[in-house]
């Protein structure tokens, strides 16, 4: 029998308290606090109140929270002192069903952790679909953040805790994220299929017009029709473009989606969650036979990370009538062209223009991604608000010094190209840190053929600056190169600089940011506007619609680009519940 | 018809200055300034006194006396309207019958020259030994400093302006450098050998036991017999070893000598000139049938420079019985042992530990070498005297952050490897630079594998650490290992650091540096102690006998390891004379 959280709102401290007993292990304090922020709108909301007291409670407190935990498969499980609720976890990840060896392991490994962290190693070995981990997962887990930073890890040992919280009370309150479940199962499904030299090593690679591209635009295709779309085409390109009428013909159609390519041993969300969040909204729909004042256009783009070809965006581009035929003549790895992978695969390149969309047909452009950055997984807070996709710029850069002998040439007298880069690393640093949401970075950085006692008379580097809006981006641009200047006068060095790359800022268009924030808060959870580092498919679509985004936390610490990536069902639940707020607000509008 | 000092120093003040005009080009208030030192003990006092009051006079003092020079075969020399002095140097140089191809590539490169130096291209054009460059060597000098920094250029301009006044010096004074001219001619002989793979490049290159390095030792061999010495023979290591007997059997040795062996594309001077110059003071002592109340005994040592195999400083080991018979295994490039190389030498390696000096049998180690660094070239000082060989230190590291995209990764949510390595860089400069005669360089940096878009989660660098005396080095070092783990902890980065070197300091022995002082100011000159910050053989010697050194202004802003490595005849033979200098002095202490 579980609770509502209508009770809980309403019951005497004393027995809320009771409700949400054993939430956080051993640590009521945590509920009490949040309890006093009641009424709540949703369990989001509750999930998020209760995390918040922990960021706000002292390490001293934190640290106690996480040693009032157990260790997985430790002495308390083997004296059979656990928890209810640790008893149960536990045994539903066969922690208490491992081999001797895997007991020895976990022993070996739970020891050297303690050591390092003077905590216990705490999971949620439920996982992110609440479904339970296996126990080799659970191993390989402790073993990789063993090496983390003991800062770092605390962090990641307390979204654990809020995580087998979440668990917990969606067991207490009843719930299940049948929405979140069904769009995970769609991400597993649509993983399995991988370019061979990636699957044969377990690793994700699906990259545009290989054989498992193809196959995932087949199955995007056949998942469109069973959900209840009215119209599915593969176009052109390769996009998988479903749609949904609205409830009179010819009424204008919102557009979303996003791109099913993947990078070289990606992660399974990046792309494809803004494909299968609006499937969802859709088959909710048609199961509930509904229409709306418009048209619904989701299109599952078949390229945006540029893996095979130089060009990229090629799936967006289309749509905005930005296809650059120059492109067909690009080669992959292997010498073939653009065009003739296209051909092969069937798609007619002469139809490519007329992809391009009309926007007096389209109310605008949403697009729903995971966020592939820390923010909200260390906010502890499911959605975020993109407020721009930012502009960003990059340079390649030397300093040429004056190579010497490191014994013998004083401090004063050198001309040493790798400090002269160092000052600028740490320039980037502050001066980007000052506009609290540019971003500038150093990613290469070399002395080529360096000696230890050789002073750097040569020192390389990469510059990657990125802004909200392109005056920003500029600015810092600017300071930026006006340091480089300034650096290399004061110490007696040339450079050499050369910009490589230039991309415009897509701020979100404000009508449509707003109506995302609308959803959110109507979920109950506190509004978090954030920039986007990245690049995503609404950058191009900018360029003809208005548009703007949502993020969905990442787990990990919002590592991208690489198998770690996840979320958790109960985020994409609160995604699939954000867009349907979307939908039913702008109904609601267009009706009125 | 020439001048002598002691007119120069007599005379009065306008026809002193008339018997310098023209030594700095239209530039007469030099001698002004200069003359009101008078009495000059020596020519070499002279020019410094003059150089002094170039380096005291500001900016546009400098760049007025740069700006009075004719620029090479350029339009003066067209017109006919140089001073007689430069009419003479351009017409040694041949420049007066360049081709009309040379005549262009000149004009182009003087164009360049001075549209970005804003003044006209000097050089000494009768070269290092006052007999005058090639053309061509103009032309590529020309071409090379084009690209110097503007500062730099400047003083390599005021430098050349030096060396030329000092050539007019010598001519008006009638003075020839003919012990430093020979030792320059010994020097030219000796790098006639050189293997053959860097002889057909133009390079020189004598590694251990090379058929090269053979030739050189016989060629030594035959110079110190042929100087006058009273024993020379190969000992079984290799060294070349010269003994001149002292006034009375018996009588203690001052040992002296340096390296013959050279890096791979080096310069001609490093090692060698503390071969000869010992050389030539018993070739003058045995000229004039002279006896110290001391024997003199000169090594060429054969192997310093550690170029072919992993072992160093053989030759001087096996003079301190320090010579470790399992470095007879290590192996060079082609796989040939220590072992094989000598016995294919017909070294006697059964004979070294024989080689071990007893110190009872010798008053001390000298060594004069080049001094590979920068300090008495921008001094315009010829000598300086060495007080410490540097105790150094090295590690390798590592610093080790997070990985994470340059887009999505807020500043403040950073572990940026690079960023960190980029701090301890700058602190190493400012460490170092706080104890004057420290050095510490960052020569390796590397961010493996960068990204422009990743921010770098791991970054490698050097470290190597010097200071004139082990505490001060530990002291450096201790610091700098305090500020990695201070700025780890503090960035929230985890690192490895790996000690790969550790060197004691060898400081000079006081009454020995004294004596070098004392040989310094006999030739007029002012003393400028200098740490030395590379190893040589000194430092070896000193495990078992008290050690000084005398380094000798290196040309080009004291490059070396190069072929740009360069002295001139002039510094040689006050060289020359320091070490006789330091000779006499000792004769009469010994005697007395």
């Amino acid at each position: 029998m579980s609770y509502t959280l209508d009770q809980l709102n309403t019951a005497p401290e004393p027995e809320a308290l009771q409700m949400l007993a054993g939430i956080y292990e051993h640590s009521p304090w945590i509920a009490a606090a949040a309890l006093r922020q009641r009424p709540f709108a949703s369990l989001a909301q509750l999930k998020h109140a209760m995390a918040e007291v922990v960021t706000r409670a002292d390490t001293d407190a934190q640290l106690a929270l996480i040693r009032a935990h157990p260790e997985l498969a430790g002495k308390a499980a083997i004296a059979q002192s656990l928890t209810a609720e640790s008893a149960q976890e536990q045994n539903q990840a066969g922690l208490t069903a491992c081999t001797p060896q895997e007991f020895a392991r976990l022993h070996e490994l739970n020891a050297a952790y303690n050591a390092r962290f003077g905590f216990p190693f705490i999971l949620a070995v439920r996982g992110p679909r609440g479904t339970g981990l296996q126990r080799t997962q659970i191993i390989a887990a402790l073993a990789r953040r063993l090496h983390q930073h003991p800062d770092a890890e605390r962090a990641e040992a307390l979204r654990n805790i809020h995580r087998i919280a979440e668990l917990r009370l969606n067991d207490k309150f009843g719930f299940t994220p049948a929405l979140g479940n069904m769009v995970w199962d769609w991400h597993e499904q649509l993983a399995r299929h991988s370019e061979p030299e990636f699957a044969a090593q377990g690793q994700l690679s699906v990259t545009y017009l290989s054989d498992a591209h193809r196959t995932c635009a087949a199955e995007l295709h056949a998942l469109m029709q069973a959900s209840g779309f009215d119209a599915v085409q593969l176009d052109a390109v390769g996009n998988v473009v479903g749609r949904y009428h609205g409830a009179t013909p010819g009424a204008r159609a919102l557009l979303t989606g996003s791109h099913y390519d993947t990078v070289r041993n990606a992660g399974k969300y990046d792309g494809r969650l803004g494909i299968f969040v609006p499937i969802a909204c859709v088959r909710e729909l048609a199961r509930a036979g509904r229409r709306l004042p418009f048209a619904l256009e989701v299109v599952a783009f078949a390229e945006e990370e540029g893996q095979r070809f130089a060009a990229t965006f090629l799936g967006s581009s289309a749509l905005v009538g930005d296809f650059d035929r120059a492109w067909l003549d690009q080669r992959d790895a292997a010498g073939i062209t653009l065009r003739d992978a296209m051909q092969r695969a069937g798609l007619r390149i002469e139809d490519i223009p007329s992809l391009r969309r009309d926007p007096a047909q389209y109310l605008g452009f949403v697009e729903v991604h995971i966020e592939q950055g820390p923010v909200l997984c260390e906010l502890n807070l499911p959605l975020g608000v993109v407020s721009a996709i930012n502009g960003s710029v990059r340079y390649l850069g030397e300093f040429i010094g004056e190579a010497s002998h490191a014994g013998t040439t004083p401090m004063n007298r050198r001309r040493d190209a790798a400090c002269t880069a160092a000052e600028l690393a740490l320039y980037l640093e502050q001066r980007a840190a000052q506009d609290g949401d540019s971003v500038a970075t150093m990613g290469q950085l070399g002395v080529p053929q360096g000696s230890v006692n050789v002073v750097p008379g040569r020192c390389s580097f990469s510059l990657d600056l990125r802004a909200p809006n392109d005056a920003q981006r500029d600015r810092l641009a600017a300071d930026v190169l006006a340091q480089v200047e300034r650096i290399a006068t004061r110490r007696g060095l040339q450079y050499a600089l050369q910009e490589t790359l230039r991309a415009a800022a897509a701020p979100s268009a404000p009508a449509w940011q707003r109506r995302w924030e609308a959803a959110v808060q109507a979920l109950g959870l506190p509004v978090q506007r954030l920039p986007s580092g990245a690049g995503h498919d609404a950058m191009k679509l900018h360029q003809i619609l208005p548009q703007a985004m949502l993020f969905v936390r990442g787990e990990n610490g919002g590592i991208s680009h690489n198998p770690l990536e996840s979320t958790t069902s109960d985020d994409m639940e609160l995604a699939v519940r954000a867009l349907q707020q979307l939908l039913a607000n702008l109904a609601a509008e267009i009706s009125t």
